[in-house]
């Protein structure tokens, strides 16, 4: 039997179907300079007809958005935000859902899926999902001071319009009992500030008040400071919403090059050399 | 009075002195494929004249370093290659130490710091350090399969040639107990291979038995696997050293979007969504 071969009609419709492939990406932009932005975020923005996100994050990108429908929405609404990128996806036009940081770290990329898994649409499983990683705060923090992040570490958001803060407390109480470095994301924001310093007391349980913590803020942005404090001093009314603290473990050490403080947590190394 | 002004011949050598300013960059060159390697590490591999670092990842980096004096050394002489970088710098010569993934995450920029802290010689100091951070494997890992770093999560290296098994144990209680999604690193050697199948029996004390848990290897390169399993199958066996794992918390859920199976762990949003 001869191999069956479509109708040439069929055969370009065929062609037509893969060129028009519903496409969504999600793209962590990193801390905001475009030197932290990834090659391969870099095409998919530039090869995205709309780019969905909050509106800072959008600006930071520049010239790399010229041209393009921009769809920029406040803080508060990642929601609507992550609705409209896979309307439009599935809609056919390519799209780049943003976020600064790692688009898979406290941010867009799981509420998609938790959208796709509990309230899902039915044309939003037509659309190729393809996620691009990004350098996450904590990680240009610790650049800029030295390697605070070198030993085992975990991060904790002390956001608790979505997670009991029992459950935060649980896991500050972990984090001090495992002997974890801790990044905190969120620290604060306009309607909320007690967390942060009610963190500081459960970690002063387990730790030194002069355990170092670093205090980043606007990162790789104009205007960014990264400042070491002891653990006692971390206060809430020194922090904003663009604030990443690492606090050290118990292990972590300062020490001063070229008259900059720099903060590290050793793998051990030193136990075994001469 | 006048200005004064230095004589022309110390002027001249105030310029020499600032260009031959000694230099060092730290830098993480991301998971591998150099889609993933930000601008500015590229630019600080492409100003360095040596480039020191593990034979495997400065393969990775094909043309940039061509022409480049490469230093090439094998797993396991971390010390000797950091120390190497330092003097390389400090005798003048633009150095980038590369290290795969975020070189301040389980890897060789705490190291430098660990030398300069407790093993100084004093011409190190001289040296002005750069560190620019890259794309560590789980996030590579979490954006190929959803979004499982969604929500708080640890790290923990399996590695016990410099911390004690006893100190990882304390960290896997502690990550069971505060309920953290657990990023895996270092989870077998060629020497080593018992720790894993330990934090799987350990984490089984806290969460169920089909707990979904990500396995990748040889993420953005060629062989690139990443599949789902139940924390039950996680063994030792099916593990390399380039392998990553990351352990779901009890809130991570699968689904499956065009036939592929996602995970992520959700912040709650659906908990106030309609």
């Amino acid at each position: 039997m001869p191999t069956q071969r479509l109708p040439l009609r069929d055969r370009l419709e065929l062609k037509v179907k893969v060129t028009v492939m519903k496409k969504l990406f999600m793209v962590g932009t990193g801390p905001g300079n475009l030197d932290y932005l990834v090659p391969l975020a870099q095409r998919a923005i530039l090869e995205s007809s709309d780019i969905v996100g909050y509106g800072l994050y959008i600006d930071l990108l520049g010239d790399l958005v010229k041209n393009k429908t921009c769809h920029t929405s406040n803080l508060g609404q990642e929601t609507e935000r992550v609705k409209l990128a896979l309307d439009l996806a599935s809609e056919g036009r390519v799209t780049a859902l943003v976020s600064s940081g790692d688009i898979g770290i406290y941010a867009m990329a799981s509420l998609a899926y938790e959208l796709l898994d509990r309230h899902p649409k039915a044309e939003w499983f037509d659309v190729s999902i393809e996620t691009i990683p990004g350098v996450s705060a904590m990680q240009a923090a610790a650049s800029k001071i030295g390697a605070p992040l070198g030993h085992d570490f975990c991060t904790i958001s002390m956001s608790d319009l979505l997670t009991p803060w029992e459950s935060i407390e649980k896991r500050l109480h972990a984090a001090g009992q495992g002997d974890f470095v801790v990044a905190i994301y969120n620290p604060v924001s306009k309607t909320r500030n007690w967390q942060i310093n009610h963190a500081r007391e459960i970690l002063l349980e387990y730790r030194p008040s002069d355990t170092p913590v670093v205090i980043a803020k606007n990162l790789t942005r104009e205007n960014e400071t990264v400042n070491v404090v002891s653990l006692l001093d971390v206060a809430a009314k020194d922090l904003d919403m663009l604030t990443t603290l690492i606090i050290g473990s118990s292990d972590t050490r300062t020490l001063s090059v070229q008259n900059t403080q720099r903060i590290y947590t050793p793998r051990g190394y030193s136990k075994v050399l001469k």
